[in-house]
C-alpha cells in the first residue's frame, strides 16, 4: 500500500525568508516535505530561510517556485486556501482538522494555499480553490504568523497519521495492592508510636483517610519502597534515639 | 457560570525575546493570556518581544516573572511539562489534545512548562509536574520552535472550546502547586534531620524522586494537609524524644 501523498504547502507571494524557513521547519516537524512558492517577494533561494529552518534542509532543497497559483496547484486534486475573510466567497469552509480529514480520506494529492504575511490571500487567489480553510482563532486576535498558520495544518496532518508515536499510559504501573497495604500498615504503626491517633474516636476515619490517600497516589513498586524507606528513616531515627536513652 | 480558567504558559529559562513575543502572539490567537517566565536569560522586559508579539500587547503587559519552577506553578492544580525526553521519567504522558481535554474536564487552573530553546527541560524542572506532554512530531525531525510548541497547546485549547464537556464538579481537585512544594520542602527537611541523605552524591536524585512521587499523587489540599501532619507527627515525636534525653 502506498502511503497517502502528503499535501503541498503553497506560499503565495511570501515576503520574509525567515518565515519561509520557519514554514519548512514546521512542515518537517510533522512529516510534510512538498513546499511550493508562488512569486516570492525576494526571489529564491533566500539566505534568510536556512537559519530559520533549523535543519529542515531537505524541505528547502526541494522547494519549487511558480509564477501563478494555478501553476503551483497543477497536480493537486484537492485545493484549499487558508483565509480569515469568508465574506462574499461562495465556497465550502473547513477547519484545519476537517480539511486534513478530507485529504486523508480521499488519498489524493492536495494543495493548501497560504497568503502573504501582511495582506493575506486575494480573492483572485482564492477563486481557484475548492474549499476555504479558516483557523478557529480568537475573534479578538485572529492574525496568525505565517509559519504558525502552516503549523496548524501540519500538526493536524501529523496527528491524523496512523503512525503517530505510541503513547504510554502510565509508564510505571501501580504496585500490587499487597505492597500498598504493607506501606499503609507500616505508616499507621509508626504514627501510633508517635502519638498521632490521640483522639481514639477519630482513629478509624484517620486510618481510612490515610489508606485512601496512598491508594490515590498510584505509586509504583519502586515508589512504594521509597516511601517505606522514608517512613522508616523518620521513625527509626526516633527509635534509635529511644534505644540510646 | 464562570468560564474555565485558561492554563498558564510557563517558559523556563527562555533565551530569545523574539520567541517570547511569538509565544505571546500564539497565545492571544487562541484566547490564552497568562504567560509566566522562569529566569529569562536576558531579563524582563525584553525589547525584542514587542515586535514579535505583533499586537499581543495584553499578554506581554501581564507577564509575571519567577525565580523557580515551583514558584511559577504555585496556584496550578494541574501541572504539565512538554518534552521530547521520556526516558527515565516515570510519569504519565499525554498528547497536547489529551492534556487540553483533561484540563477542560477538571475546570481548574493548570500550568504548562516549556523548556529553553536549545536544551529543553531539565529533569529537575520536570520532577515537579504531574504529567508530561509530548507533541507527536516526526521522529526524524522532532525539535519544534518554542512558539510552535506553544501553538500546538494553544490551538488545542482554542479548538476544544466549542466541545467542552458539560459542567460537572470535580470533587477533589489537586492542591495548588505551592501547597505541594511546601510538603516536599517539609519532608526533605525532616529527612535531612533524620539522616536520610547520608550519601551526599545521591541527594539530588533522591530529592527529585521525592518531588516526582508527591507530584504524581495528585493529592487535594486536604490530603496534602494530612500528609504534612503525618510528617510533623513523625518528626516531632523524634524531636521530643531528643529533648527528653
Amino acid at each position: 500500500m502506498t502511503p497517502d501523498p502528503a499535501p503541498a504547502i503553497i506560499l503565495v507571494r511570501p515576503q520574509l525568508g525567515m518565515n519561509i524557513g520557519m514554514v519548512a521547519r514546521a512542515m518537517a516537524n510533522f512529516g510534510l516535505d512538498d513546499l511550493r512558492l508562488v512569486n516570492p517577494r525576494d526571489g529564491w533561494p533566500n539566505p534568510d530561510a536556512g537559519p530559520a529552518a533549523a535543519g529542515a534542509d531537505g524541505v528547502l532543497d526541494s522547494v519549487r517556485v511558480y509564477d501563478s497559483v494555478d501553476a503551483a496547484l497543477h497536480d493537486c486534486r484537492l485545493s484549499f486556501a487558508t483565509t480569515m475573510i469568508l465574506k462574499g466567497l461562495p465556497k465550502p469552509v473547513a477547519t484545519p482538522r476537517h480539511a486534513v480529514a478530507s485529504i486523508r480520506a480521499a488519498r489524493v494529492k492536495a494543495g493548501i494555499l497560504f497568503g502573504p504575511e501582511a495582506a493575506g490571500m486575494s480573492k483572485d487567489d482564492m477563486a481557484a480553490v475548492q474549499t476555504l480553510i479558516t483557523i478557529p482563532a480568537s475573534a479578538d486576535f485572529a492574525s496568525l504568523n505565517l509559519a504558525q498558520a502552516v503549523l496548524t495544518l501540519a500538526y493536524e496532518w501529523g496527528t491524523a497519521a496512523g503512525d503517530a508515536p505510541a503513547l504510554r499510559d502510565v509508564p510505571d504501573p501501580p504496585a500490587p495492592h499487597a505492597e500498598l497495604a504493607e506501606l499503609v500498615a507500616q505508616l499507621v504503626e509508626a504514627l501510633e508510636r508517635a502519638g498521632y491517633f490521640h483522639i481514639a474516636d477519630r482513629r478509624p476515619t484517620s486510618e481510612r483517610a490515610i489508606a485512601a490517600m496512598l491508594a490515590k497516589a498510584g505509586w509504583s513498586s519502586q515508589q512504594v519502597r521509597t516511601m517505606r524507606g522514608i517512613v522508616r528513616a523518620l521513625s527509626e531515627a526516633r527509635a534509635a534515639r529511644q534505644r540510646t536513652t
